[in-house]
């Protein structure tokens, strides 16, 4: 038992600096669902195994963290099936539980569960981890947050216009500068629909996503290979070649597409939602985008994805419309549309570019010395005067060194120590010094508090 | 997997409303942690199951809930094992991990682990969900948080009082009327010790407790039974009489204890913890109850349990001083003292006395009636500089029915309710109604958004 302890691999710790920089990030999230008026839910970290498998694909079904049974485990396992260690049936047979994948199929869940109390429509959002058997890597961990925001049970595009607003709100707010990426799945159906070859859909999306790095002949010669034909190349060349601003995209989109009825509706939509969110004003880019085919399964309608433009890292939010959600558990029809914040990349992007305002700190506002048991007891009275005026302040416990104390100060980034000693304990004042420049001045214990008031301010 | 889906036994899912309540209980807690300068952690919610066994002895082993390996998770299982049915070693050939059963023991492991890095004293706060495989009854959950504070690497008493400070901090401003009971480790040890029956402590600790259900004869019968003689009885008696004020007991401890020089010891911090409390200042009555035992065989020093007055619900805060928190992963003479707010319970008081402050709401301050795209464009507009001064708004997204529309703010709880059709489209002002009395006001945009800002303050 001596051993040094550990965690488990990809998993994290989060020191007392990390969480002071986390929280800055999930406190601004959740300050504009707020102010957009989505309501917080939280749901179990277990889920019943029948909730969760065949959600995610066979794949996600391997990646799901299983909880063995609790008492008699092995009461349910079958012989057969240990003789043939047929892992699927024996999981089934040892779990009944695991641990959330994700914050959709919970939701999906909770909608079916809680119709009758739901008042459509409703806007939810949650902030809550994920697990995941991944193998761990850089960036990707077997534990980690989500922070999703939707609204079901409403097919307006106000929604859609309001959660890129939103996603205007949190990066401005953030500092961080990110192109807002839109497209609708409907504008994919219809140029399968344009050239005849709707289970192409993927490998043309593709390869219009690497247009920009290998040109458009290389992109010809690819998509050749995949199987399409002179004609649905030369069908496919505006949309390879569209630049441009978002209405020359679009009406480039409403030519080619002309003879798709699916297609029009998207672009369509697509236009409502971009001139809607432009009409209102955004500090962040948002820009059409046809390669977007997140989720290709999935959404149905508008398809949204953020990338931050000074770090490489992928995307750092996506989101968008889907029909479905709840039909899998019993309640069709429902549509619904959501974003999903990627707090952990925005976590790495603000970490990378040192974006967190100076406030953002875990110290306290003041650390007071410790002379012994008079003194500390006149500071103890100072201190919770502090604290009922929402200043953060500590004694030092122990009647320890100067130097001791001080080093403690140092290395908590705590910016005043207050010091009260022999002399200032008889002229009842304090002494307090600024560890930035070390200047110190005396105040009274009235006059101490305006000061760190108003410095909070 | 049409069948109506549910959640695991023993875990909850949190509506908007149920969440708006049990986050202001831990902003509430959050608030004075930071205030008093406790920090942050996080640790994943799977540890290695070498971390967790065998620390809540064997019945704490069994109430682990253990993930299975991923992929072959058979492949490190012993036949012998299999055909004897040997529970115990099969879990470990299973499983690798567990989910955390509290935050003191992954506490420790961090500190062990970061030692390093750590400066001491370490005051960590730490609120996170735990797991227990418990039998789920009213109020115990096999999921529920926990909300820890924690001093390690200091000896002082100013510790406790601290703690105690804050115990008194957190429930002045929840509003709840608690009792705050005090107790030593060591004046236990020394009723032990000046009786001569150290191994009676528990039975001793239970019967004091009852004095005031049974009468002390009774308790003396019952402590005959478990076999103490009469001179032990005898001298034990001023303790099981001691009354009045905490003065009062602190005497009769110090003539009665006066033999145990651990006893003595016992008073004297006990003394100087209730002292330097009172001297401060407090709310919440704290007494001192030497019946008060909690975790016996853990806490070495100050023992505190908090119960609410006007529930009857159990203790709803505990704590006190350790001296080992690290052994067990190596890391020897580390003492430290804490507390941990029973965040579920306190929940259930809550809700019982109904103390929320209207404040409390789920509810976004204003939503803006849908009549239209014109009509409801303006309306996006004043929703966007609502937000930006802070204003919590909603456009309803769809142009439904004005009684379907009014129904939702009803039903939401959403204090006033703005409408612009096309008459105050044509004016530019905004028709408010308050849905608390029907009445209505035209306002321009600025008027409005004055008002509602004044009425957040």
């Amino acid at each position: 038992m001596a051993q040094k302890p550990s965690i488990p691999k990809g998993t994290r710790d989060f020191s007392p600096s990390e969480m002071a920089r986390r929280n800055y990030i999930f406190d601004t999230i959740k300050s504009v669902f707020r102010l957009y008026g989505f309501k917080q839910i939280e749901t179990p970290a277990m889920e019943n195994l029948s909730t969760l498998m065949g959600k995610y694909g066979e794949e996600g079904d391997k990646l799901l963290f299983k909880i063995l049974n609790s008492g008699d485990f092995m009461k349910s396992v079958k012989e057969e099936d240990l003789l043939s260690n047929n892992l699927y049936r024996l999981t089934n047979q040892l779990c009944e539980k695991g641990l959330r994948y994700d914050l959709t199929v919970p939701f999906a869940r909770y909608v079916v569960q809680n119709r009758a109390q739901l008042q459509m429509p409703f806007k939810r959002y949650q902030i809550q981890p994920v697990w995941r058997a991944d193998r761990p890597q850089k960036g990707r961990y077997r534990e980690f947050y989500q922070c999703d925001a939707d609204v079901v049970g409403s097919d307006s595009l106000w929604n859609e216009i309001e959660l890129l607003s939103m996603i205007d709100m949190v990066f401005s707010l953030l500092k961080v500068r990110v192109a807002i990426k839109v497209n609708n799945r409907k504008i994919l159906t219809g140029i399968a629909e344009m050239i005849g070859e709707a289970d192409k859909i993927v490998d043309i999306t593709v390869a219009i996503d690497k247009i920009d790095k290998i040109g458009i002949e290389n992109v010809n010669a690819e998509l050749k290979e995949k199987g399409l034909d002179d004609a649905a190349l030369q069908k496919l060349r505006p949309l390879l070649e569209m630049c441009g601003s978002n209405e020359d995209k679009l009406k480039i989109l409403e030519e080619t597409l002309s003879s798709s009825e699916t297609g029009k509706k998207g672009i369509e939509e697509l236009r409502t939602v971009m001139e809607g969110f432009d009409s209102l004003g955004h500090n962040c880019e948002a820009e059409i985008d046809v390669s977007l085919a997140r989720g290709l399964n999935y959404y149905t309608g508008t398809i949204i994805e953020v990338k931050a433009l000074d770090v490489q890292i992928g995307s750092i939010t996506g989101g968008g419309r889907y029909d479905n959600l709840t039909g899998v558990f019993g309640m069709p029809g429902l549509s619904g549309v959501g974003i999903s914040f990627g707090a952990d990349r925005i976590y790495d992007v603000l970490n990378q570019l040192e974006l967190y305002p100076s406030s953002v700190s875990s110290s306290v506002d003041v650390l007071f010395v410790n002379f012994g048991e008079k003194e500390s007891m006149a500071a103890a009275r100072i201190i919770k005067a502090l604290r009922e005026e929402g200043i953060s302040a500590e004694l030092y416990p122990d009647e320890a060194k100067m130097k001791k104390q001080m080093g403690y100060a140092d290395s908590q980034s705590i910016p005043y120590v207050a010091i009260i000693g022999e002399s200032e304990l008889e002229e009842g004042i304090v002494n307090l010094k600024d560890m930035a420049n070390g200047t110190q001045e005396k105040l009274t214990p009235e006059q101490l508090i305006v000061k760190l008031k108003n410095l909070r301010q």
